[in-house]
């Protein structure tokens, strides 16, 4: 307690009984808080360097903290550790309207960045949903959303990071440039690695020019299927649309209750659709847009929709915004946990179908919706008994990587699917990571029950 | 010889002077070829896993080919090593036009790739100018090129790899998902490791839609400072060029010659340019091109271009490929060395004064051209003093970095550029990335000479 006060002053550290819960969790739905030993509150990457030399030291499992809207449990802490929350490093270093780049602390959230890069005309294209969610944090978890289809995720915007190995050296890699082939590309491998390698303290991001012009349309389709078989002829169109998500139909209609939101459907297009299509479209020139989207709604006819619904501005911010807090309504469901397997676009079809039989075998239920267009499933799954649960996801995650998908696209594995992937993946790619993760970390201090089994990284 | 036949068969491999002498370089220009011990062709990943499994037993020195076209001396062997050559390796696997993957063997050439991917109109977006270059090439030095404004470099389009370890387990990584969140970036990791991590057998690759229209328009300007500042310009009006290059006068006058290409200019307009913006746009609608092209004209004329040139598509053609053939144009001139060193795009301009200052004190020449939207600047040096050489490079790399940049934007560092690598990068850096080398190839057999010093790996 003395030695992390003489480094980031006493104000700044907690300990024991004084610690918040809220530091203890993130959003995981299945796993249990944990507080931590201390909480230390950094302002600067020296003291984080001090931190993790004294941590080092004393052998101290150190977990880093950004907003804590983390969904796999990447933030939970040991009992005996160390919370390292950045929620003090939350400047925004520079905004560089020439270089197209946003220079960040890791406490900065999507929130202020939007803010700051909407003066001056630019954006950061990722939109993971929740907005009060960190940028270290994203950039830890590599996180998605739904403008993944036409952006990419948060690994294509990080484009440098000044990161603290464990060890206490400050590093920097990358920076203001979009292309490096100078030695190992660090930056892309400290992305997505869930606090094991190192803590990021500033990362350099890719902005892009903000489009004014954007429309949205909704499209209900018969079933689910055809909805799925649609996506890839969206995206061979080559219209580029900006958003491409499917959203089931018990999902639409407990959003669409949430938010107290009525989209206009007829009651029989409602009652006859299944499943539904939602795509964004944006451009620099509003006639183009105008004929992007009567080209779209042309092809999506062509491809099954019952009908074509253009939503107004309001209407269809809400939407989107409704879709972003799915994971609030499927908690308040008390669904049991989310998933978010990833797998080719053209199989997004067949793996919902396998998902269905999966969830009916074990005596689970399934619904969800996702991001279509980079054949991102997010599904709620209801079992309440945790062994039943387990076999289900199991079967979940061999069923999509049976047809070339990953466990995870976008919410990362943490400490809720770490089971599952050390049971799942190859075992000689899990011993290349741990020799990663020790050439990071020889001392195992950082997020030590992350992604890898306790007492094994 | 008789253990490696056992392997791959006998016709499939060379022993000491029956090697052909191109096995012993690539195209870099300051290295001197090396005729390993053997060369080996292997047909298969299985194959490559016996060969390297063999190489450990022995503790023998192992090189990478694709097709000898690296400018960085990476595929430059030990002379008791073995060269792995994917010359029989050159199989297009699939081109998955659902979900716009291809699926390629190492072996596999950019022309091969291009003109498999024309015929479903779909297109490989990576274009360093050399098609006889093999994809796995390509993928081990992160290539770039000049569609990386638009599209982004090689890293950008790997999808997933399977790679053999040097100690023969073969893994594979990422696949037709456009984004993971499980576990380390395996895939990343290994793209543009030049070599010395894993040899890679098999990538998928992200394809896009074909665009058929295209315009090219060669914008004259009187110095090239001013070329340079317009570049963020245009890269911050949202036009999106698939092709955003300057030009040196020099280079263009070279350039111009060698291909024996007219571009119409006027000699006033010519004698009084020092230096050429040259922008490509694409679209799918041939009217949305021409509006783009002309507000394009608008803007550069405004930027101070002494005059716009919309060329013909026969000459635009040429002089693409005139630019793209720089090098060979450069080597015929007998550049001593060709560099790419990377840096923020807005510092362009102030490097490349540097770069000229740099040059005369140490009584050194440079010129170039490069991809201005990249911020990555090829000059080719003349000095032909290998002291005054080092000096001078040394001294341009630092110029680089100190605006932020790095030594290479897609050339790699191979053997050719290591000194400066290891003498000028932050040595926690280095450490580390030799403890990421050492958990991937702990017998330090592949590629011992790049990027870190020999016998240091």
């Amino acid at each position: 307690m003395d030695e992390l006060a003489a480094i980031v002053g006493e104000a700044h550290v907690l300990a024991g009984e004084a610690i918040p819960e809220d530091y203890g969790h993130d959003e995981s739905l299945d796993l249990a808080p944990v507080r931590p030993a201390y909480v230390v509150k950094p302002s600067s990457a020296a003291e984080v360097a001090d931190v993790l030399k004294l941590a080092t030291a004393t052998r101290t499992p150190v977990t880093a903290r950004g907003s804590g809207s983390g969904l796999s449990g990447a933030a939970i802490p040991r009992a005996e550790g160390i919370v390292v929350s950045f929620e003090r490093m939350d400047a925004i270093v520079e905004i560089d309207t020439a270089n197209h780049v946003a220079v960040v602390q890791p406490g900065v959230t999507l929130a202020a960045l939007d803010e700051a890069t909407a003066a001056v005309g630019l954006a950061y294209q990722v939109h993971p949903g929740e907005l009060s969610g960190s940028l270290g944090g994203n950039v830890n978890t590599n996180a998605g959303g739904m403008s993944a289809v036409r952006y990419g995720v948060t690994r294509h915007h990080v484009l440098g990071v000044e990161a603290v190995l464990p060890t206490g050296e400050i590093v920097r890699s990358g920076g203001k440039v979009v292309k490096v082939s100078t030695g190992y590309d660090l930056t892309q491998l400290i992305t997505g690695s869930e606090g094991t390698l190192a803590l990021v303290t500033e990362a350099t991001l890719k902005l892009s020019p903000r489009l004014t012009q954007a429309t949205t349309v909704l499209a209900p389709f018969a079933t689910l299927d055809e909805v799925t078989r649609a996506v890839p002829q969206v995206v061979a169109s080559g219209i580029g649309p900006s958003i491409l998500e499917y959203i089931d139909m018990l999902t639409m209609a407990a959003i669409t209750y949430n938010a107290d939101l009525s989209l206009g459907i007829p009651d029989s297009v409602r009652d006859s659709s299944q499943a539904y299509l939602v795509v964004s479209l944006e451009n620099r020139s509003s006639e183009r847009l105008e004929e992007d989207v009567e080209a779209l709604g042309s092809h999506l006819l062509e491809l099954g929709a019952v009908d074509i619904y253009v939503l107004p501005g309001p209407a269809a911010r809400k939407l989107i915004e409704a879709r972003e807090k799915a994971f609030w309504t499927a908690k308040a469901a008390n669904a049991h946990c989310i998933i978010d397997t990833v797998v080719p676009r053209a199989s997004i079809a067949e793996f919902l179908a396998r998902a269905r039989s999966v969830a009916e075998e074990h005596g689970s239920y399934v619904l969800g919706c996702g991001h279509a267009g980079d054949g991102n499933v997010h599904l709620a799954l209801f079992q309440p008994d945790a062994e039943a649960r387990y076999r289900t996801l199991k079967a979940l995650f061999s069923a999509g990587m049976a047809v070339g998908g990953s466990i995870s696209g976008e919410h990362g594995i943490g400490q809720e699917k770490k089971k599952y992937f050390l049971e799942l993946e190859d075992p000689a790619k899990i011993a290349l990571m741990r020799r990663i993760k020790a050439a990071f970390d020889p001392n195992g201090i950082l997020n030590p029950d992350v992604l890898f089994a306790e007492g094994d990284a």
